[in-house]
Parts: structure tokens; sequence; C-alpha cells
């Protein structure tokens, strides 16, 4: 350990960092401030990604649930990269692990899928394996992005699909048609407010916003309504019921009157980008047993929801025993993306799914230290106890205040406003406190913190929603709730 | 300099590496030996991966042009990753720059595209947007995958024909047709041969193998046939010529014929996985004149050939001054994926091309370093001077031996072999001779060393052919070519 703390030392040294976390967040100026807008400015010359950018990050100077920007703004984050941070900013094990002698040979080139490193079987089993879903106990990792996970699932659908119906080897008609674009005529069914990507077809499988979708050509899939559940779920027992019984109703009458078949559903145990809509357990085992009983695959897109936020490693753990997907995707929190798949779906083929750079073990390197991190630290447990205590605070600001509908598992929560203008309007005031929360769906704001976020920081942004929510009442917002 | 000196020592004790180049290849085992075949075996019981592995490298020990795998073989590595690997193995220049503390805090924790690093606008200005070809002064980097580089690059097409088609914003009625998966009737022309990954969209204009296209759904795109060119090329120019002009004639006939409109043309300046087949410099010319004349986009994917393997930065440099493309899809060599594009191809509204993680610092810190080395050891040149001794070389041994077609630019180079028994034996041959070779379409071979490959390398590879060829033709092969 001393040798740990020389390096960590020698580190901050070299950084000028923060020493530990500060105990409240510091604004010193609005975001972006003059430094940010300068770099701003500088990057729109040259390219269009300028836009997508919230506050650039003194990567140097964050540390655990502190980021800190250009201008010297200490920010307590909330919004963690799309939920893809597990363990804060410049966690100690993580820095530890840097200089761990590992990386080099992976830094100075890249693994590549032909020939990769001698250590990288014994990398995925030892790394990837024991995170697998029950009986999902064959992996594939590929280039780093959640979309290509979901299209990879596709692919395997399709293929596993083609296969059964086939039972024997593609024709050499089969492949002439092939290879002049006479595809199959195969389908996924997604369901409305899902998102699972911005590849071709995984658009045609998201249905949250416009920009997605718009002046792009998309295939001529199904999807399904999703149920409208109100919140409390208890208390609101019987329509909720009836709603998720009749969306049920609805995918079996798809399945039926389907046109193309349909090889695969794909679903997020809680639909991220589209406004943290998610149902009972119920629902989901029942979309399980119809694309099981008319010959479909369950992809579980756990690209958002994977690794821990909601208190369980997957969401769809949430469940019960009875959950029994047939693949599942990630990505994001898990630092390397792919699926988990059911042994049998195995590709016939070599090359079938492939690409020239399947998995990074850098990212493999950084998961096993976060893993250890987690276990260590117990912080699942801490993760669902802070979830609750962030929900029930929540709830209990709802009578005063214009929030509702709060959900989720975990700290991987959510909750409405009555406008959209109310949660714009709310999203610049925490920002002007110093958290930095994000949009869910039209009017609704993301819960999502690390995994290290802990009472204390679930009070000081419980402190800051109530004073932000004041702030704005203050200017004349209604109260009204919609 | 001591510093670094002390650096490198301290990583090849560490790592009981090879301290220099060895003069030559070396094997002790047949491939895959003992230790490969048991990784190999171990691997197949959690993932389909490993039947696309070819051996397993010990990337310590690996220096230079010798890749050695788990067996201890020293190899004479001429495939690269596929193309992908552009100074070798564990160069110094690249080993001493992990060490220069700047990798840390990417490696603690990854950057996200919506709070990107204080310092990311200026590594794409400085690192990448040199690089870029004339007139696309604006980049995107995203995901690592070209795959997705080409994928984004269709996106931009269609969102641009589209605004140029409707003149306006979208109406609440386009928006409402995109949201129930009525998308817009737009394709992509590609040719026979070409390949562009195995995304959806992308395998619809891959041409090359059944296995990257059978028991999937595809876009129906038109495709284009690509000129049968005879080499050499000036001792068949009329033929050659009479080709091209066919092709062009029937690329102008897809226009005219088209039923949905083509917003772009995409091709590669060689055909890589498509059999290393090219045209004149004319040839392209005149397909990017007839993509202008109908109002389509030039998209050049660089994916296999940019970075410096053809003697020039970008393979389409070889077009001389009339080049024009409208956007370039890198990957691979450049170490991150993205695009170049012309300034007015800017989408109208953010998060048309997102993802998540859109570029990963510390692939721009290699390929800053690995530019640096380029123009210190004017690595261009050389391999414009090494590709032109290896072509000559090979085009000397074909009136002996059954090697044809030699073609290529710089050490991007391609040679065929009169049947796929013939060039699968060959592989294997060179394999035992300690020299890691490619397969090139049907039955050619790929030449893809990287950048730092010399001529005495060139030389040690040359003998190793012409010993191949006779052990093969001493097994009886026949030498009639076809």
């Amino acid at each position: 350990m001393k040798f740990a703390t020389r390096l960590i030392n020698k580190f901050k040294v070299n950084n000028p960092v923060l020493l530990e976390e500060p105990s409240a967040p510091l604004m010193s100026t609005s975001i972006p401030g003059p430094k940010g807008a300068e770099l701003l400015a500088k990057q729109s010359q040259f390219s269009q990604d300028y836009r997508t950018i919230k506050f650039y990050v003194d990567y140097n100077k964050s540390i655990g649930n502190y980021v800190v920007d250009v201008d010297g703004n200490i920010i307590l984050d909330t919004y963690c990269h799309i939920a893809s941070l597990p363990l804060g900013y410049n966690h100690p094990d993580m820095i530890y692990n840097t200089y761990s002698g590992e990386y080099q040979k992976f830094l100075a080139q890249r693994q590549s899928a032909d020939v990769p490193d001698i250590h990288w079987p014994r990398m995925v089993r030892d790394i990837l394996l024991p995170l697998a879903p029950k009986n999902l106990n064959e992996v594939i990792v590929n280039c780093g992005c959640g979309s290509n996970s979901n299209e990879e699932a596709f692919k395997m659908a399709f293929a596993y699909y083609m296969k059964n119906k086939r039972g024997r080897e593609p024709s050499d008609q089969d492949i002439e048609k092939a290879m002049n674009n006479q595809g199959e005529e195969l389908t996924i069914l997604s369901f409305t407010g899902g998102f699972h990507g911005g590849n071709m077809s995984c658009q045609t499988t998201t249905h949250t916003k416009p920009i997605y979708k718009i002046g792009q050509p998309k295939l001529d899939w199904p999807k399904a309504p999703f149920p409208d559940i109100k919140r409390p779920y208890h208390l609101n027992e019987s329509h909720n019921i009836k709603e998720e019984q009749k969306c049920l109703a609805e995918v079996e009458k798809v399945f039926k009157s389907a046109k193309k078949p349909i090889a695969g559903v794909i679903i997020e145990p809680v639909m991220a980008e589209g406004g943290d809509k998610s149902a009972s357990p119920n629902f989901y085992i029942g979309v399980q047993e119809l694309a099981h009983k008319y010959g479909a695959l369950l992809i579980v897109d756990e690209v958002q929801t994977g690794g821990g936020s909601t208190g369980r490693f997957w969401a769809h753990e949430h469940w019960g025993e009875r959950a029994d997907p047939d693949i599942v995707a990630f990505a994001k929190k898990l630092q390397v993306s792919g699926l988990f798949y059911k042994p049998h779906l195995r590709p016939a083929r070599a090359y079938a799914l492939y690409n020239s750079t399947r998995g990074d073990p850098i990212r493999l390197l950084n998961l096993r230290k976060i893993r250890e991190v987690m276990d260590n630290d117990n912080l699942l447990r801490q993760t669902e106890r802070v979830g609750m205590m962030l929900k029930n605070s929540l709830n209990a600001l709802s009578p005063k205040y214009p929030i509702n509908n709060v959900r989720g598992y975990g700290t991987f929560l959510a909750y409405d406003f009555e406008s959209p203008e109310w949660a714009n309007a709310y999203v610049r005031e925490m920002l002007k406190l110093g958290v930095n929360v994000g949009l869910c769906g039209s009017q609704g704001i993301r819960v999502r913190p690390s995994l290290i976020f802990k009472p204390k920081h679930a009070e000081l942004y419980l402190d800051r929603v109530e004073f932000a929510l004041n702030q704005i009442l203050s200017k004349g917002f209604n109260l009204a709730k919609a």
C-alpha cells in the first residue's frame, strides 16, 4: 500500500487535483463560463459535435461525485456520462490500477480480433462471465458501442430464426438472393418509448424523439404500445394491471397479424431515454411468454440499466425468478459492449458476427477493478439503500411541490414535472446550484449518480432539489399539477 | 532521453520482451501449437469468437515487424491486424508515450460525449484536422468502428438530401411518418465487390461474401458493377479503359432508372476485403462526376486504405487533383473512427449524429505519436519505396511462378493465384516459414505490413515467397495459369 499511496500522491502532485471530495458543490460562474464558451466556439469551427456538449471537464481536477468544469465550477454529478460512469471521477483504486503495468502493451497497440492477447480468453472468462445473467453462458464483446450490441443481437436472432426455418444449410439460391440484396423478410418487435441506438436497424426500433428518425430510411418493423403506468404503482394497481393486460393483448395481436415473421422482441427494463418508463415484472414476463410462444427471442437491452445502479447488477433481475431472456445487450457502465446469450444461439458459422476490434482489453482491466471495488465496498447494497432514501424523500416532496411520478429501482430513478418548461427551468436552476441533472423524456428528470453516491450526497442533492423548486416557484411558475 | 531510455528499459525488464527485432522469423511449432490449441479450446467454451482467431499473441514479447505467438513462434507480420497496426509492435516511441502521464485520467474514466475533456477540442484540431483531405474541413469522431463511420456517412447523406428536397423544416406530418417507421425512400449506391462493414445498412452495401449477408434483412438499395481490370494496367490499357467506360455507363443507368432517389455513392479506393480491386483514377473521377450530376454525395470509404500504407496518407490522393469526395470515412490505422466532411454537410440539428462515446482521447494520443514518428522517420516515402521494390520483385516472379495480377499502391499490395486451393496452400506454407499473410478475395494474398516495413523485411518476405512457391510446386500443384 505504501507504493500505491506514493503513486497516487505522485498523480496528485503532477496534477493539481482535489485531494478529496469537497463538502459541497461550488459554482463560480454560470455554465458555460467564459472559458467554456471559448472552447465551444473553438470546437464549433470544425465539428457538429459541439452542440451536444454540456460543459468541458477538467478530468484531472474532478474527484468522486464531483466534476470540475473548465471554469473551475465544482459540480455534484447525478447524470454521470449518461449513466456510464460507475465509480465517479478519479477513484483512487482506478488510478492505482493504471500504474499496474498491465495497460502499457494495450496502449502501445490495440489488440486485434484475429490475433488477440494470450490473456484474452482468461480475461473474458474471469472478468465478464461471472456477470452472466442466468443461463446466458456465452458472451461476445464488440467495439464499445451499445447500438452495435443491439444490432448484433438482431443479427443473432435473424440467423437463429433462419436456421430453424430452413432446417438446412442455405442453398445456392438462398445465397444468390442474399447477394442481390433480396433480404429475408424478418423483423424485430419493439415498444413505443423504447430507445435502442442510432444505427439504421436500431433507430427503426427506437420510438422516442423525431431527431433519431427524421429524414432517414427505416425498416418496416412492427411496434407495440407500452403500458401507461400511474405512480405510485400500488396505489393505482387496478388501472396499471388493466393497462398491462391491454398492452400484452396488443403484443399478441401484433404477433398474430404480422405480415413478416418476428424473430425477436427487444425491450429495456427501464426505458431510459424514453422517459424512464417501466411496468411491473408481470408485464415483462408476459412479453417473454408471448415471444417464446410465437418463436421469437427475448432481447433485453441493458445498455443503460446494466452495471448495478438499479441495486442489482442487471435490472431484469427485478423481474424475479421467472425472468428468462435469450440475449442481454450491454455497454456503458460495463466499459465494454457486447452480448450475453444462450449457448444454443451461437451462429453456425464464423464471421456471422465479427468486426476487427472485438473487445478492448484496456476496458476489461477497468471492469475488473470496478467489480472489485463494488464487491469490497458493497456498492449494490449501498445503491439500494441510497435509492430508497432518495425515492422516499422525493415522494415526500410531492404534495408540497409539483414533483410527481417518482419511479425507478435503486438510484436509477426519475420524476416528472407538469410541463417541459418546468423540467427545463429546473435543470438550469439545479446547475446554478452546482448539481448536474439530466432531462428524462419530455418533462422529467433522470437521477443517475454513480455507485459511490452515499447518503450524504443524497442529502446534498435533496436540499438543492427543494431550494431549486422554491426558486422556480418564487419566479411565478404555476403550482397547479397537470 | 535519459528518462525515456530508463522507462523503456524498465518496461523491457518488467516484461521479458525481445530487446530488438530478430534477424529473421523463427518457428518452433506449427500454428496453433500446443498452448495455442489449449487457449482456443478454452475460449470455445464461452464464445463464438474463437473461430476467427488465427493465433494468440504475446504482446509483451512482440517487437517491430515481428509478432510472437503464445507458443514462442516469432513471425514476420505482413497482415498487421487487418491493416490496422501502423508502427508494428511495441514501438519504443509508443511505449515511451504511455509513460507520459497523459493517459491516466482517460484510463481512470472514459470521456463522455456530453462532458468532454478540456483538451478535447485542441486534440481534435491539432491531431486530426491536419489530416483532413482537401476541402473536408470538419470532422466527427465516433465509437471506434469503421462500420459505424460508414453508417454515419449514410445518415449524413440522407439528412442532406432531405434538407435540399424539403427546402424547409420537417412538417408535423413528416415527423409523424418517421415516428411510425415510414422511412424516407432513399438509397446508397455501392459496387460489386465492395465491403463496408457488418451493420444492417453496411452489409446492404457489402458485396463480397455470403457470410456477411445470408439470413438477414437487407435494404433494397442498388449496386453497380465494378470494372474487371487486367494487370499490369498499362499492358491491357484498351481492355481496361473499355471496361471502365462500360461500368460508368452502368452507373449512369442505375441513376437514371433508380426507383428511389440515390443520396450517396460509397466506394473504396481499393476494395480490400473484396480482393484488392481498383481501377484507374479516371474511373473514380467518373463516378464522382456522375454522383454530383445526379445530386448524390461521394462517400470514400478509407477505413482500410487510410493512414499511409498506400504511400499517401489517403489512398484517394492517388486520383490526383480532381479528386473531390464529399465525405471520407476512417478507422483502423487512425486509431479513432469517424468522418471528414465538407462543412455544408453539417446536419442542421444536434443529435442527428450522436452517441455517448464520441471519440476516445487515449486513441487520439496514440495517433499524435504515430504521426510524429511517420514524419520524423519519413515513413510515407519509405512505404512508397519498399512498395515499389515489392511490386517489381513480385512481378519478376510472375513468369516463373503461378503469381499473377500484382496490384496496389505503396505496400498496400495484392497478388493472385490460379485457384482458392493454391492461395490457401500458400497461406499455410508461408506461416510454416514464419510469415503471417492474409487471404484476399477468393484466390489472392494481401500484403499489409505496417509502416515500419523496411527493404530488409521486404527481402526476407520475398525470399520466403519463393521458397513457399517451390515447396508447393514440389508437392505437385499444377503450374498452369488459369
